[in-house]
């Protein structure tokens, strides 16, 4: 049985693609990655190749080509319930996947103006008032996750779950742009900074060649 | 037990809200259903009073707040699966929650160029090259769904499920700007137009008063 596939970008710059990574890599499911550095001149015909969406990520599981960090996800979780789960409670579940689907579809302004860096910290980026007032929903959604649900350890639901996933690229856009945090938030935040997965991505996105400036705004710092 | 809730935006905009409340109605759950036309002065705060997010549609069941098309659509299919559930082969269900992943965070041209008006037939709306490339791929995963699922009947996978409510605003979008599309892809709009539940809404939607200028583009037909 041929390991799963999971078909990544270049992981300075691929917020999506780190979903699903840090998902597996926490719940210890073997998989080989195929990295597709994002924006160069055959990175579309590469990722086409795998799925007609044209985005990555994708996971390959034997005959299976699934497209799309939530769905990668919802699969997994179906897949790894011990390891990679929603939350068992009901409500907790529902709060969980409305978090991770509000991720999925939203906060653009802070996505599009605290572009995703894995590399190095930057400096001098001011959020518009849109994107503060995304950053500040965030920060609302974590706390009430944290406080209804976080008792049994650092996530957003105690045990680390497919919304952490979903929500780690933001929390690293918040340490790369030097975002003001409360407290809980900053808590949150600095674990999933910690994790050994997370901290391993950053390894190796930091060893990337690849430099593209529309997602190098600030300065480095 | 009071019944669920669940808030919608009006009928003859809000194609997020038409998602849940299609599968709701097409799977026969009971609900009360509260209606908050956009765009108004105060519905902001009436959204809010329901969820933070400040979006709708929001599903209100008992103590539950489950905000987000898809995550209500994840509630039924576990809550109702017999009804509302999807596929249940492992392969037919990765690829609907992908394509229903691919529709909710997608597809941002088709979305803004083809505004949803679920009131009337518009004429003079040219898409963009960005726009076609959306209406293309979109034919394109409904002809894979149907070609590799769909024998037992007219939907995405055979029977209706959360794929197709994801993807019906889409279907109206086409009908609604004259979107020509190759017979198999045409063949499924009128499906969903054809639906009962959507026969509904569009009737609804017709019953509305409000106007908005930008979601009224080209020509009434």
């Amino acid at each position: 049985m041929a390991l799963p596939t999971l078909v990544i970008g270049n992981k300075v710059y691929s917020s999506w693609s780190l979903r699903p990574w840090l998902l597996m890599k926490h719940a210890g499911i073997a998989f080989e990655e195929v990295r597709i550095p994002l924006y160069g001149p055959d990175s579309q015909a590469r990722i086409t190749a795998f799925s007609a969406a044209g985005k990555v990520p994708v996971l390959v599981d034997g005959d299976l080509r699934i497209w799309d960090s939530l769905a990668i996800c919802e699969y997994l979780a179906e897949r790894f319930p011990e390891r990679a789960g929603w939350p068992r409670e009901l409500a907790a579940r529902a709060l969980a996947r409305s978090a991770s689907a509000e991720m999925h579809s939203g906060f653009f302004a802070l996505r599009s103006e605290l572009a995703f860096n894995a590399r190095e910290a930057r400096s001098g980026v001011i959020p518009s008032e849109a994107a503060r007032t995304e950053i500040a929903r965030v920060v609302s959604l974590w706390g009430e996750c944290r406080a209804r649900y976080g008792s049994g350890g650092p996530w957003l639901f105690g045990a680390f779950c497919p919304a952490d996933a979903m929500y780690a690229p933001v929390a690293l856009r918040f340490l790369t742009y030097g975002v003001e945090l409360p407290p809980a938030a900053a808590a949150y935040a600095a674990a999933v900074r910690a994790h050994p997965a997370v901290e391993a991505w950053i390894r190796d996105a930091r060893a990337e060649p690849e430099r593209l400036e529309k997602f190098e705004r600030g300065h480095a710092a």
